[in-house]
């Protein structure tokens, strides 16, 4: 009988949502135990919430250097095996890249980096570790997400042929339209937030999806982004024409300024023999559509699915999960990896999805730049 | 009181599907009576067809030439006083051109013309002859799509800042697998269908309710269309980037290899204050959405909608309506201006949605052969 | 080639809304002309009325028992063959006895009569006459609802075991709220609305659905009925026990004070092996459940639908047909009846369906009175 | 800053999906640690089972009574001090009762008992003990439940007039069609499952659910049950009439043949001045209906709404939530409650909630036996 992974945290401190996600998430499968970290940059903030979370004390380090220190002094089978990241941004590559050369297992909050040659050097590095390291696209652990990947790669819906992935939120919109109000947000303004914001923080969700689902890779892309008002220097909306090849093309829509739209991630995917509609917002419901046979409905669990998707779902039918489930599921992947046991592809997305992540943002930008043109990826 | 106006039909004959749906639209505010026409180029059938709709035969004339010459005969008051066109694309443009100069009204089917050049012909027809034109635009006609015009309009949602329109079929991909087979298509053939397929036959439906609902027109395009194999010479999926102005833009999305998709126009526009959601499968709801109340779901009947949409629902709300009753809305519009009595100008798609049509199409086409190039509209 | 039959109405002048739907109802097959009628008890309205829908006026009549006296005047071919009665209630069945007395097809709007002993007078007459007579239960015609009856009654869903029909509407909250308001109300006036308001005007319609759609009788029931406020004489909720056996049991839940909900009728029925779901708001959508399947959503117009169904669909897939197609279709089969063709019996609502309705109406009033007893019907 | 509270769990062990619900509802809100408890009744596999969540093994005893002598033999401050009931119905109530009498906190799964007497008896003890008890009916701890009941409460749809609460499952259809198979079901057997099957799962959580958003207690009930075959002894199937009052009266319909629903818990409630439709297979969903305004759709996480739904909501809009998190919120009001903390009443369901269950129950199935009479509750 397998003893619980330790995990550390980094980052998620105080009021963090990120922070709750995770170490629920870590609770769900009864795969993990939570045994230190560093939650907060000030020590006794720290140690606060560290107590408020019933965690001993003793291994919550004052800083991640310190941190890694202490850690990597004790014996093998004390030791924390994985580091979840959940710090800002531009802490992910320094603290990512320490972690995985002193061999810890890591599990990155998204974006991986914050330029695509942060993301090489950690995907070198992760060749010679061989340890686990997993990028957190929380919407691939959807049990109907998984579940339309199987049957996509299985080949239910024949030679895909469209595709199209949404993701339009609204919550920028009032921020936006006060012209003092927007110079105060960090995820606007480039020293921050680095070259992309739109595209960065959620366009980059929709071309995962695009490239988890259909198990391809884009070929070329043409972006067209929206700063919105011109003193505005990053991008708050943008539609990037996809090609996987020459007579296989789609959209990536990606929106921070839809108004009223709350986490709006949508795919329709198409193929030879049929297509698939999913919603985030209601993710228990799988539309798959054919030429000549009623549209046929799929939610969790039930017989009908596919291993990893039952593997996801913990109810039966009828009893809704969430995206704090679909995390958990994504938690249950890295710790079969981390244990060796047999697990799918599909998971948990792994340094070869951050890597891609990133070159996407970073030519869509240039994309832009160059008046619209098509970029290999 | 009024009587009815004298109403004639080319075309529409025999099985057609789009007979149907103007013989009802008609009907449906008992504005107008058919008294006449040229349903099938086949005389026999033409009066056959004429008894089995109960139309006295002496005005079922053999071809469109008789057709004019005779009516024009009559005296005022006897005479047809407008024309619907239902025959195929490539007749538009001749027989809209003499009605016009014989000072017939004219309900025509879309697409108005084979080219732009023949749209501006009619144009300039209509300037000189001063009668009223309208081009069916069908969806235009839905109490929801007019009050979403209506709400635009009157600065409910503020500035808009983003358009996304989406018109996604199926209903081309069965055949377009078969090598043989989409050659015997009619619409898949450029000699019969002209210089496009999905963006002429649905990408321009999308195009009009962009500028139908917003009251803006686009700017500029830039288009990347598909015909998915090397030997089909026309398009079968085409995703458009659309810009109003230098910050406001937007995304025309057609598809006619959207497995299993019926028909699927369905719009997504977003202002300063507010955004709405509406889809043509379920014609009868309206989505308002804004940054901090709840979404509002408008429905037709309501007191609260404006006078267009409510005269344009004939039941109390719960009673749905449907897409003969949007036809009918503009058969109802156009009475108004035959009959000289106020109107609002959304209340039938008129010469210049035809035009506008036209030029994207032929803007759509040049702008993909060049390499996906913006060009002006 | 088949002439049209020649229509007469009775009453739905003004701006009668049930005058507008049988008007657009009978043209919408290319079925019926309308000849005459007496639209309007005042005989110049009623002239004007004529006019305005652009009917000669040589046959219209200053009122019913003229009408009858002049049409059966006529010589065969050219008398009116069947009329539809649009009148008040009470004044259904002395005009609907003559009629059929007389020869003329009829059709009824519902309910049938006022009372029982009426209705059983109706169906005594028709065993004479053998002419056609139609009652509109209007939403019998929706495609979807033929299919799910065609359906059942081919086993699909195996044997019945459980069957729920909701009819909920909110229209008449605020005038109930109001004291005074409620006593102007025809609706809830026992001289005028007969013995019964909520199970009288949407009950039936839901009972009428349960039978229609399993081909079952309903064999005893059980109402708990509601007038809300003391002062207030007539039902304005109502929810009926229902069995069919004495393990096949259901359920019919009408209201008037659902504050808010439009025209709710819904319907759920479950069989051994499956079931369907089904809402009239939504009418081309038609959910059929299984143990072990993914759900399926059927739609009009497809060729999986049966016979009956497509009969009803004008449009191809995903072009919206409404109530007044619904009712299109109820004027199509009683054509085919008139006309002595081939035609379902699901495909127009006949004289059982109106004395079932009459006696459902009766025996729920009787019930609630008793005390909530079982009584058979 | 507090401490983690203390918590036990008896049963839930091995594959029990309510083990997990109740675990990792347990951990959402950092506000409990599993100490110890008897899992399984076989010792070894208790054991393993501690072993496997991560649980050190010095408090997992061997049986009920050993862990309340030991545990009562603890300092106060290290006590076990709120017990989770998990095991199966016909336990809980002695468990419960000791667990009260030795003055621990419980948290008990429904139904609370096997009979009413039993559940008076915990009433009487509670009243001595002045210790937290919950029943964990587990749908009330969903955000757009609870601010449902903020808006009912607060007078938002006025008066009620009329509650209908459904719950419809299929999952036994397939097992009672089978007559050897239905046999084997502990289910449908009386000397397991007490005297009631659906009712007793199922119609519980809708009559629950009915008083808990309107705060009334329903004062009289009439129901008719169904076996579905002559030689199953248990309902299977069961609609009640209700009444809060002579004038406001509703329904409750529950079914588990229902074939192919999953679990259809759904909820209509209306009142002089608007109506609520909530459903619980889509529970991040709030529809609002009133007279004369657009349906109004509110969702979790926004500002506007209550207290009590936000402090249930971890995460923004868009974000789903589900029936994990729901229980984690009726687990964070208990925690409240034990901390001696400010909390409503709706944070969690009490033992008063489980007696007006129990006697549901029962009076149901005497209702049913003696003829479908009135019975007062």
């Amino acid at each position: 009988m397998a003893q619980k992974i330790k995990l550390g945290i980094l980052g998620g401190g105080g009021d963090s949502l990120i922070g709750v996600l995770h170490r629920v998430a870590s609770a769900m499968h009864d795969q993990y135990e939570i045994v230190g970290g560093v939650f907060n940059p000030v020590f006794e903030e720290n140690i606060g919430f560290a107590e408020k979370l019933g965690i001993r004390t003793d291994r919550i380090y004052k800083d991640f250097d310190t941190f890694v220190e202490e850690e990597t002094k004790r014996p093998e089978e004390e030791r924390i095996q994985v580091v979840s990241v959940l710090t800002p941004n531009f802490l992910h590559f320094p603290m990512a890249k320490k972690l995985i050369e002193n061999r810890f297992h890591v599990i990155c909050e998204k974006p991986l980096t914050t330029t695509l040659d942060e993301a090489f050097v950690l995907e070198s590095a992760l060749e010679k570790s061989k340890t686990v390291f997993a990028v957190t696209y929380t919407y691939t652990g959807y049990p109907m997400v998984r579940q339309m990947r199987e049957m996509i790669q299985s080949g239910v819906i024949g030679d895909i042929q469209k595709v199209d992935v949404q993701y339009y939120q609204g919550w920028i919109n009032p921020v936006l339209q006060d012209k003092e109000l927007r110079k105060t947000i960090w995820r606007l303004d480039p020293e921050k937030a680095g070259i992309s914001c739109c595209v960065g923080d959620i366009g980059t969700h929709a071309f995962n999806m695009a490239e988890y689902l259909t198990g391809m890779e884009v070929e070329t892309i043409l972006a067209d982004l929206n700063t919105r008002y011109d003193d505005n220097a990053l991008d708050v909306d943008g539609t990037i024409l996809i090609r996987f090849s020459k007579h296989v093309k789609g959209v990536i829509r990606s929106s921070q300024i839809a108004t009223g739209e709350e986490n709006g991630l949508a795919v329709k995917i198409y193929g030879t023999k049929g297509g698939f509609n999913w919603e985030q917002e209601n993710p228990n419901v799988l539309y798959h559509l054919t030429d000549d046979k009623p549209v046929q409905v799929l939610k969790p669990g039930h017989a009908y699915n596919g291993a990893v998707s039952l593997d996801g779902t913990k109810l039966p039918p009828g009893h809704p999960e969430g995206i704090f489930d679909s995390m958990g599921n994504i938690y249950y992947g890295v710790a079969k990896a981390i244990r060796g046991l047999d697990y799918d592809t599909g998971e948990y997305p792994n340094i070869n999805d951050g890597v891609r992540g990133m070159k996407f943002i970073e030519k869509c930008v240039e994309s832009h730049k160059k008046g619209n043109v098509w970029l290999d990826l």
